[in-house]
């Protein structure tokens, strides 16, 4: 036994340095030292705040709910964590890059490992449904110089805002993906659909969440990628197109100021038919500019 | 659309004012007003801590297990809001009392509402299992005048740690709990069993991270109260018992100084005849203070 003197018991006023002196011989120090933070904010959060008993209960039952909503198809703390901006902090601070290097930006829950690589200037559109749109661009390093074989891994939701795996039962497979690869000068290009914007899951509770901060749960219009290349920093990222109304507005903040493009419209039939797309359509022109492996 | 010089896009050294900025027109001001505070120490974490996408994978799995983990019988999220002290501290803060007044601690999840009255003396160990305890005292006001017909509402777990509720196959229904109302004097007295420590649920999320900081699962000695009386404010509050080992380990942070109480040892054939127990036993005596309600 302690002599009492020497017993902090838990007051209102020393609370999280209570809780966090258990920690002491913790078997895990990395799981301590996430927990030391995590009681220290957490604690000051209910001080700030200073919940009623029924508020506490009102937390305990959406946080409960969170988990209930949780399988093969859905992932609700992860949503929780997206409209939060969590996870977009993260992806920050793991992909911390020069300036020039193309930005990062959250994977989302709908890539798909299992894509087949396309032909240069093919089309990802298996629908043809949409607005047709061609995307070019190169793959640089960060002095500019092209790098070729890169892998650029694209997908995006379809004309009525919905990626294939949402609807397996409308869209064909792989319907709006594709992997493409870049020539010897670093190009590369393809066929798809002018993107458009869509809203986030709102059936749970992360959606009465957004409810009661009057908060929309719509995406802006964004291609995703994944660009790799041996000897370089993967990249995972979109492109918003610019004068998207919702940019300001995305539900899980995942537009950066790097990643607006401009989409430029055409009505040019000779152009079209050189393209390979029906009249009028749209283009964009993108580089990715990766940085060395961390491990090169 | 605004212009892009006034949109502020998320970065990592923006990010929680961007999503509060995000909340300005919330129907609910209140949810605000929390959602304010969390988003900034979350962010705030998050930014001390710079989890690996492979240690917010862990999380996002503990949260979900968290929330799988409910049930009817359980309540883990509970549960991990009591090791966290946070449970203690919304406590503390909605009951403030002045010096003298008994002091509030957690409810826990075991009390039950339906227990019938028992007479001033009789005993609420209805399997006879434990070492014989009698427990008196008075309920008195601020000023030590004596409170007439307050209502205590008790209950324990039996020798073995266990709650009836947590047995009901091997404990007869409402055994160790009893309601006892004061007299003139203002004193109660009843018979029980002297209480033992416990372990709390350590068969799920909570469970592996008290395991991963090295803290036991263990709550010292206690009997469980709820004192009301009319015009008085109700405590809901233990009292622990003087010597126990578990007192500074407390797994949920309910042990206060002041709910400290020393539990005597008798060995009195005569005295315990006169009090209905066999020898030798055990007596603890503790006052409970109330202070006016907050609408009187």
């Amino acid at each position: 036994m302690h002599d009492d003197d020497t017993i902090a018991y838990f007051t209102e006023r020393n609370s999280a340095d209570v809780v966090i002196a258990r920690m002491a011989n913790a078997k895990n120090p990395r799981l301590a030292e996430v927990m030391r933070s995590m009681i220290t904010h957490l604690h000051a959060v209910v001080k700030e705040v200073e919940p009623t008993y029924e508020e506490w209960e009102q937390a305990i039952t959406f946080l409960t709910a969170t988990g209930k909503m949780c399988d093969d198809k859905s992932q609700e703390w992860i949503l929780l964590s997206d409209v939060l901006g969590v996870s977009m902090l993260v992806d920050a601070i793991n992909t911390r890059r020069p300036s020039g290097a193309t930005e990062n930006t959250v994977l989302g829950p709908f890539h798909v490992d299992d894509v087949p690589e396309r032909e240069t200037g093919a089309t990802i559109s298996d629908d043809g449904k949409g607005e047709p749109l061609v995307v070019s661009g190169r793959v640089l390093d960060i002095d500019g110089k092209p790098i070729a074989g890169a892998v650029i891994d694209t997908w995006q939701a379809s004309h009525d805002g919905f990626y294939d795996n949402q609807q397996p039962d409308v869209q064909p497979e792989h319907n709006l993906r594709g992997i493409f690869r870049t020539d010897a000068e670093g190009r590369f290009r393809y066929r798809t659909i002018k993107p458009c914007h869509y809203g986030i899951p709102d059936d749970g509770p992360v959606g009465k969440l957004l409810e009661g901060l009057n908060r929309g749960n719509v995406r802006p219009a964004h291609l995703h990628y994944i660009v790799r290349a041996p000897g370089y920093e993967t990249v995972t990222t979109h492109i918003f197109v610019k004068g998207d109304p919702y940019l300001d507005q995305d539900a899980v903040f995942g537009v950066k100021e790097s990643l607006i493009v401009d989409v430029d419209h055409h009505d040019d039939p000779a152009k079209a038919a050189a393209l390979g797309v029906a009249d009028p359509f749209w283009t964009v022109e993108t580089d990715f500019v990766l940085t060395p492996a961390k491990s090169a």
